[in-house]
């Protein structure tokens, strides 16, 4: 890989699974690989299970890795070319990108949307503009709507669960209630993934009005009925998200989509997915999270082989 | 020791007084123990002497160590099982602790006390809650009303200064003036350990009001009368804290408590001891600071030995 | 070194360049020099290229390196001897650098000048306390009135481009637009280095009012006149500073200092620095920091190998 913005840079969804599942089983074996490689780990949004797991896996790879809190140190950034800097904007990310394209070998980076605009959340300019100016490979840890390193985590934990399976898992994404507007970031990449990787019945089911971006469900079986959805599901993917027709509003729902036990009796004993941090009794019950149908924890735990995989890579091809 | 949140997780204090003074002769002697090791370091409120303490005793040992400032970084956490997470709280202890019981081999956590719950703050709620969902083992790195690895660093440098006594050393702990409300843990913690220890004549000196609790002082002599208590001392603990009776608050106090040289005239030309930072002139003067009775230097270099001895120990027996 | 404060702790600028000059040839080389060595970072100031390229350098040569933000960790240093510390300053530098002394061999330590109080900005008082109660060698990050690593990575740049040729290279300091009051830092520590290297050219223009510290500047060619300052310059550095007669304060100027491609004309093809950050079209157009003139990126990189080359010296005289 060249860089990791999507699942569009991987060549191959198995082989990454499986080089995971690798690190995971020897998470040392490859422990002076990156020897010589400096990582910067850019946060223009908080982040922590992002941080954390991105550090241990560059520590299991020998890798330096470097972390910069963008946000907190209050560095402002002018993301926009040919900018008069007269405001409150300190740096350009022309210089800056370049800077830190000169002390990285590889950049990961998390930016963020506005959930105001659209078309410039959708466009990833931070992204692209990063990539650019830096000239080095970057590894999302999260854009303004794609989260890549979750749902190679997720295609991990669910490879887990099913390989002994004689057909092909059904896998429900369910959209769940929240009291914020959150980004569709990570239904978005877990949707272009499960099609991407194609080895799975796949079924999206929300309230009318929180359609995704079609670029990412096309083909994709949508079901508002999310009974009807679960039905025989193998594995369901609990996530809220806000509208993306209008856009980063909470819509007005009624029916309740809270999952609980009850629901899953339809479902072929499902192992329940949420990407964390979760919030109990108003996504998903504690009923749910605190029983065997929850792979949560395990989810999480994959998210260190899922950076170490897709970190290995990148770095074998410098 | 399978965990370290009190002197009662250590089977023998004079073994593990030894180790970390064998740390502290030969520094990096085990600089590979921990090589495949990685502590997790949280931190619910600040803290700067015990994290670089931490990070660099993790570091002599070889230990990869990942730093989470839980405050900083707004990770508001839920810790009551069963609550409905419909307000500020983003991430249930349970789940926290779960996935940092999943990236880490041992967790080393700071947390406080409100001063204003005392059932709650004594009950360790945060502690236990956090031990019994990560299940990896604890260190605490000061709780709500122990300070554990301060403690073992002051009977370390204790015992540096007395091994060629002929006699019982006798150590002091006295009560001095502060304008803020401050935790009892230090306090609680050297009485404990002292206690523990059984190797020391112990006093205790403090103005009315401002006894400690029972569970750590029981059998301990409790002087009012300062003067009295400083007579033939070889150590003295100099520290501020704020009633246990009367929950959290300062207490009206007429008589002046600050040490001064004077006041060491009656002693066996005593050594001063305080935990750091110190505000100076008001809890403890320049006069005896900055004079060859002060061994607070002493202590906190040998916060960096007491954490390396501990993390060699859990690691050890991992 | 013993220290490295300013130009006056170097034996040997051009040794020292060509050190660093070897470090960005083998940057790993000697990656196991300070494998026993703890660098503290203190940033009394928020920083980002001055952080990383430190924490690089370190890295490169097999130093452990710790980060104390004490700026967002909120302490509260009180620096004055003999104060009565009953407000919010909650430990003497006395106390806090005798600790950081004790933890760390070497100390690395950004501080700030208050643009207010000339005297005791220029005294660099609170470095010197630093270096006094840590008792070990002390690298500035930057302090109130020098920058002696960004001079140094200047030295390197210019030495870079200038190699080759059969002049004198003519060096030319100019002052820039900028709307916030800057420190003179940079350019105070650029013209000691300049003028204590001897091996160029060297003219400073500014507006009047704009004087530096004649201690810096003595014996400089001072230019009011822009234009004539820049005529067969091999290299412009474009820096703003407030005023230092005026203390601090942004004087009126009317006529138009901000460099561009036209004013570049009458110059040797000259190449433009800067420290960076810029504000682009207010202290530098996009014109020229677009353009081959621009060194900028070169300067910031080698910012890491003014650190390595001043950290090898150093933990090599420990």
């Amino acid at each position: 890989m060249k860089q990791f913005l999507s699942v569009k840079d991987v060549s191959n969804i198995n082989a990454l699974v499986n080089e995971a599942l690798f690190h995971k089983a020897h998470p040392l074996k490859n422990s002076s690989l990156g020897k010589d490689i400096k990582l910067g780990l850019i946060f223009f949004n908080p982040s922590l299970r992002t941080r954390v797991s991105s550090q241990i896996a560059a520590s299991n790879l020998g890798i330096a890795s470097f972390v910069i809190n963008a946000g907190s140190d209050s560095w402002q950034i002018e993301w926009v070319d040919g900018a008069l800097m007269n405001s409150d904007k300190v740096e350009h990310i022309k210089d800056a990108a370049g800077v830190l394209g000169s002390y990285f070998d590889v950049i990961g980076v998390r930016t963020f949307p506005t959930l105001k605009d659209r078309e410039s959340d959708y466009s990833e300019f931070y992204l692209h503009q990063l990539a650019k100016y830096s000239k080095k490979p970057i590894i999302s840890l999260e854009s303004a709507t794609l989260h890549p390193l979750q749902s190679l985590a997720d295609i991990i934990t669910i490879k887990e669960h099913s390989s002994s399976f004689k057909h092909k898992p059904k896998i429900v994404l369910t959209w769940a209630p929240h009291i914020k507007a959150l980004p569709q970031c990570v239904s978005n990449s877990f949707a272009q993934w499960v099609n991407a990787w194609s080895e799975a019945e796949f079924v999206i089911t929300h309230p009318k009005g929180y359609e995704l971006d079609e670029q990412y469900t096309k083909g994709t079986m949508i079901e508002y009925n999310q009974e009807k959805a679960l039905e025989n599901a193998d594995f369901i993917y609990v996530k809220n998200w806000s509208s993306y027709n209008d856009y980063g509003k909470i819509l007005d729902v009624k029916e309740n989509w809270l999952l609980n036990l009850d629901k899953l009796k339809a479902t072929n004993n499902a192992k329940v997915m949420h990407c964390l941090p979760v919030r109990r009794n108003l996504e998903l019950g504690d009923d749910i999270l605190d029983s065997d149908h929850s792979i949560v924890q395990q989810q999480a735990n994959n998210r260190v082989y899922a950076a170490q995989a897709v970190l290995a890579d990148i770095i074998s091809n410098l």
